[in-house]
C-alpha cells in the first residue's frame, strides 16, 4: 500500500489557498499510484483557529470546503483534518474520503488544553475509535494528542489487530518535541504491532512554528522514512503487511540548527501571512540586533532588510563602525540616523517640568523611545515590519524598555536566551562563507550604550550564563526559590532575578510575538497575572 | 441560623494580606454570634489565580493557609474557596472547616474553560456533592459554575431534599450578569426548594472586576438580602426553615451606573495591588481623555492624578483651552507641553532619509509617539501609572497609534464603546456639582487633531452610532458580515469595519489591560490569531 504524506504549510482561514494546495497534492499524488494521502490536523482551515471556531460561518466554510475536495477523491483514499459540527456540539475531526464519498468523520478524543493549546475551549470530544478494512489492511485513524496519552485508545488499537495506525497532526516545534516524538510513535508502534503514518504541518502562525518531521514507523518502532524539518514535502512509502524492514533513521539535528530553522521559518510566515515583503531593524552594533538582522537577511535576503543605525552620544566608535561593517557584510540598506538632537528636543521641552535633577532612567528611556518612534516611522513610510531584536535573557527582567527597544511586529530572539544567542550567532558565521556577524561584535561585553562606560552584565550585576541557569528553571521548570537555590544558584541573586521576572510580567503583556523554542515561552504558554503578589517564599 | 456572606476584595497571590482579611471576618462574624461564615471561591489565593498554579509551591501555600485557618473556626462553621491537590490532580475546593476540624474539602465539578476563563487547563472536576446536616439543617455546598449548569447536581440536590445550597463565587462582572445571575439562583432554588447563600468575590483583578452582589434567595426564588456591588461587605441573614419569607428585594442598577462602578473599582484596584500611588493622562481637550481624568479623580482622589497637555500645532485653540478647563474643573496638577520643537527636531534628523515626499500618517503617528513618550518620561521620573485613554470603537478599528495613544499600564475604556463614552461623561456631570466635564468638550465632533481641520467620522466616514451597532453584532454576538447586512446595517461600511477588526489585532495583542465591561470584552475574552486570513464571505 503506497502512502502520501503531504506536509504543507498552511494558513489559517484562508480556505482558498489551502484548498488548492490540498487538491494539487492530491494530484500529484495520484500520478504517482498512492492509494492512500494523509493530511495534517485542521488541513481546511489551518491550526490553530482559535476563537474564529466560535463563528458559525467558520465551520460553515469548513464544510463547503470538504464537501468540494469530494471529487478530487476518486481511485485515492484521502484522510484530512477538518472542523466540523454535530447536534450543537464542535469537534476536531479526521474526515476519510474515498471515491467521491465521505466515509467517516472521526472526532479527536483527547484534546489538550495545557501549554499553548486551549482545545477544550473550542471542541467537544469524540467517544468512538474508527477503524477500517480497505484492501486486505486493518487501519484506524487518530489525531494529533490521541497518540501521545496512554490510555484506552491504546488497548483497542491493539485488541482490533489494526495494520496501520494514521495520526494527522498539528505538533508545534520546541526543542525537545523532534525526540518526545520519536519516543512515543515507536513505543505506540510496538504496543499496537502495527505501522504508524504520522503526518505533521509544516510553517509558522504568530507565536508557534510546526516542523514538520511527518514518519513512518515500522511496528517494530523504527523510523522507515522522514520528512524534513521546517520544510514542506510529499512524503512516499509503501508499506508491505508482514515484511520487515530493517531500516532505521538517525533523526539527530543540533539544537541550534533547529533554532536557526524554526526562526527562518516562524519569520518567513509571519511576514508572507500578514501581508508584509520588507522588514526593518534598529542595529546597534550589538550582538542581538546583528543577529536578527543576519537572520532577516537569510530567511527573506538582502534587498528585503532595512537598517537603521541610531547613535546616541554615548555610542562609542567601535560600536557604531560595527554597526556598518555588519551592515555591508551582509549587504542591506542602511541609513545613519543619530539621535542626539532630537534628544536634545525632548530635554528642552521638558526641562522645566519633567527632567529635573540628575539623569536616571528616564533619560535612557526618552532615547530607547526615540529608536522605537523612528523605526515606526519608517515602518510607516515603507510599509516594513518592525522586527523585535530583544532576548529572553533581558525580556524575562524587564531590562529592555516598553515603546523603546521593545517595539516592533515580530520578535525573533523572544525564546532565545541570551547565552543562545552567541551560539546562533557562531553558527551563522560557520555556515557562511565569509562570516557574516564581525568577531568584535561577538567579543564586546553586552551593553545598552545609554550613559557612559554601562554594561547590562554590570547593570544585573550577574553573568549571563548564571543568570540563564535561573532563568531555565523557574520558567522552564516553574521552581520555588528554595528549590532554585537546592540546585546550587546563589541565594540573594536567585532572590533578585525571580522578583524581577514576577514584575515585569506587564511589560510583556505588551511585547509583540515571537517564535517559540523552548518548551516555555512567554506569550499562550504561560499565562501569569500582572496582579500578582506570591512571592514562593 | 445566621449566616455571614464575607463578600471581601481579595489579591492573587497576597496570602498573609488574604488571611488576615478572612481571619478578621471571622472575628466579626463571631461577635455577631453567626452560625456559618461564607467565602467566595479561591479566597486563601485571590481569583484567577492562572498558571500560579501549575507551582507546586503555590498550591502547597494554599495548604498552609487552609491549615492556619483552623484554630479560628472554633464555634463557627466556616466555608472557604481553596486549591487543593491530591493524588497528583489539582481541584479548586471549598473547605468546611469547623472547631478546628476540617470535615470536607468538595472539589469543584463543573468547570468553565470559555470567555476570560481557563479551568481546564488548571483543574481537574470532582465528581461527587458534599451534604452535610448540622443543627437540624441539610446544606450541600458547591463553587461557582456549579450551579450555572442544568446537570445532575440539581437533580441530586432535589432527591436529596437539602434545606441550604451555599455556593461560593468568582463571577466577573459584565453588563447582564446581576440580571443572570438573579434569575439562575431563583430558578435553582426553586428547582431544590431551598434557601441559597450566594457568596461571590469583589474586587479588580487586571482585566476583570467581581461585583460582589451576594445574595440569599428564598426557595421560593425571591431575593431575601443581597450585599452592594462592587464594595466589601459582611452580610449577616437568619434563615429559618419554613418559614416563608415574602421579601423580594429589586436588584435594578442601570448600566451606566455598573460601568462607572466597575472602572472605578477596576483602576483603584489596579494601582493598589501593583504597588503605584498615582497616575498620569495625557489630556487633549477631547472627550476621551477628559473622561479617563474624571474617573481617575473620582477613584483615586485630585492630587494622586496628572495631567500633561501636549498641544500639536494642529490643535485649536478651543481643545487647548477645553484640556485646561477640564484641569481646572477636577483640580489636578497640569503641566502643558507643546510638541512642536520635538516634532521640528524629528522632521530636521529624518527629513533626508524617511520623510520625504508628502506627509501622510506618518507625521500624524510621530506625533502621537512623542506625546506617548513624553507620557512616559514623565512615569519614569514620577512612578506613575499612564492611563490609557482609547476606547473600544477606536481600539477595534485601530484607529489609534501603537506607542503612541495606544501607551500606558491600564485602560479605563478599552472595553466602552464611543457611544457609551458620551453617556458616562454625562453620568458623572450628573453626580458632581459642579459639572466637571466641560460641555464644549462633550459638544466638540471628536477628532486627533494631527493634521488640519481633522474629524474622527470623516476619516472613519462612518457615524459612531452606526460604527459602534456594527461592531457589537460582530464582536459581542460573533456574526458574519451577510448576517450584519440581513440586521440592516449598510454593506460597504459593515465590509470595511470587519476588516479592520480583524486586520488589527496585531495593535490589539500590544494594548494594555483593561476592565471588561461587555460580554465580550478584548484580551483573555476574545482569542483571534494575528495571522488570519478568514474573511467571512
Amino acid at each position: 500500500m503506497k502512502i502520501a504524506l503531504a506536509q504543507i504549510n498552511l494558513t489559517v482561514g484562508d480556505f482558498e489557498f489551502n484548498f488548492h494546495k490540498i487538491t494539487s497534492c492530491i494530484k500529484k499524488a495520484k500520478t504517482k499510484n498512492a492509494d492512500i494521502i494523509i493530511f495534517p490536523e485542521s488541513a481546511l482551515c489551518g491550526y490553530p483557529p482559535e476563537d474564529l471556531v466560535l463563528k458559525d460561518s467558520f465551520i460553515l466554510t469548513n464544510k463547503k470546503y470538504l464537501n468540494k475536495l469530494k471529487p478530487y477523491t476518486q481511485g485515492i483514499l484521502c484522510i484530512i483534518g477538518a472542523i466540523t459540527k454535530n447536534s450543537g456540539k464542535t469537534f476536531n475531526s479526521a474526515a476519510v474520503i474515498y471515491n467521491q464519498k465521505i466515509l467517516n468523520i472521526y472526532h479527536k478524543i483527547v484534546l489538550p488544553n495545557y501549554g499553548v493549546f486551549d482545545e477544550k475551549r473550542h471542541f467537544s470530544p469524540g467517544d468512538s475509535l474508527y477503524i477500517y478494512e480497505w484492501k486486505n489492511m486493518r487501519f484506524s485513524v487518530n489525531i494529533c494528542e490521541d497518540i501521545w496519552q496512554e490510555n484506552s485508545i491504546t488497548k483497542q488499537l491493539r485488541e482490533n489487530a489494526v495494520d496501520l495506525l494514521i495520526n494527522i497532526s498539528a505538533s508545534p516545534f520546541s526543542l525537545s518535541k523532534l525526540e518526545d516524538r520519536r519516543k512515543i510513535l515507536s513505543k505506540r508502534a510496538k504496543q499496537a504491532n502495527a505501522f504508524i503514518a504520522y503526518c505533521n504541518l509544516v510553517g509558522g502562525q504568530d507565536e508557534i512554528v510546526f516542523d514538520g518531521a511527518s514518519k513512518i514507523i515500522s511496528p517494530q518502532g523504527k523510523i522507515l522514512a522522514m520528512a524534513p524539518q521546517f520544510q514542506e514535502k510529499l512524503l512516499f512509502f509503501e508499506i508491505e503487511k508482514g515484511k520487515k524492514n530493517k531500516k532505521n533513521l538517525s533523526i539527530r539535528i543540533s539544537p541550534i540548527k533547529q533554532i536557526y530553522q524554526a526562526i527562518i521559518l516562524g519569520l518567513r510566515d509571519y511576514i508572507r501571512k500578514n501581508r508584509f515583503e520588507k522588514v526593518v531593524i534598529g542595529i546597534s552594533g550589538g550582538i542581538d540586533s546583528a543577529l536578527v538582522t543576519a537572520l532577516a537577511v537569510k530567511a527573506i535576503g538582502k534587498d528585503k532588510v532595512y537598517g537603521l543605525i541610531m547613535p546616541s552620544q554615548y555610542t562609542s566608535s567601535g560600536t557604531l563602525k560595527d554597526a556598518l561593517k555588519l551592515c555591508r557584510n551582509l549587504g542591506i540598506k542602511h541609513y545613519t540616523l543619530p539621535i542626539k538632537d532630537i534628544f536634545n528636543a525632548y530635554k528642552q521641552t521638558l526641562g522645566k517640568t519633567i527632567l529635573l535633577g540628575k539623569q536616571d532612567l528616564t533619560e535612557q528611556n526618552i532615547q530607547a523611545r526615540i529608536r522605537g518612534n523612528i523605526l515606526m516611522a519608517f515602518s510607516n513610510k515603507h510599509n516594513c515590519l518592525v522586527l523585535n531584536t530583544g532576548n529572553k535573557s533581558e525580556i524575562s527582567l524587564g531590562y529592555c524598555t516598553l515603546y523603546g527597544d521593545m517595539v516592533g511586529g515580530f520578535g525573533l530572539l523572544k525564546d532565545v536566551y541570551k547565552t543562545t544567542v552567541y551560539k546562533l550567532a557562531k553558527f551563522i558565521n560557520k555556515i557562511s562563507t565569509p562570516a557574516l556577524i564581525p568577531k568584535s561584535i561577538i567579543r564586546r561585553p553586552p551593553s545598552a550604550e545609554l550613559k557612559p562606560g554601562q554594561k547590562d552584565e554590570d547593570d544585573l550585576s550577574i553573568s549571563y550564563v548564571v543568570l540563564d541557569k535561573i532563568l531555565k528553571l523557574y520558567i522552564e521548570e516553574n521552581l520555588s526559590l528554595k528549590e532554585i537555590i537546592q540546585k546550587g544558584m546563589p541565594a540573594r541573586l536567585a532572590r533578585k532575578i525571580i522578583l524581577k521576572v514576577d514584575r515585569n510580567e506587564y511589560k510583556r503583556r505588551q511585547s509583540p510575538p515571537g517564535v517559540k523554542i523552548t518548551n516555555m515561552a512567554f506569550g499562550k504558554d504561560r499565562r501569569m497575572p500582572i496582579t500578582n503578589k506570591f512571592t514562593g517564599k
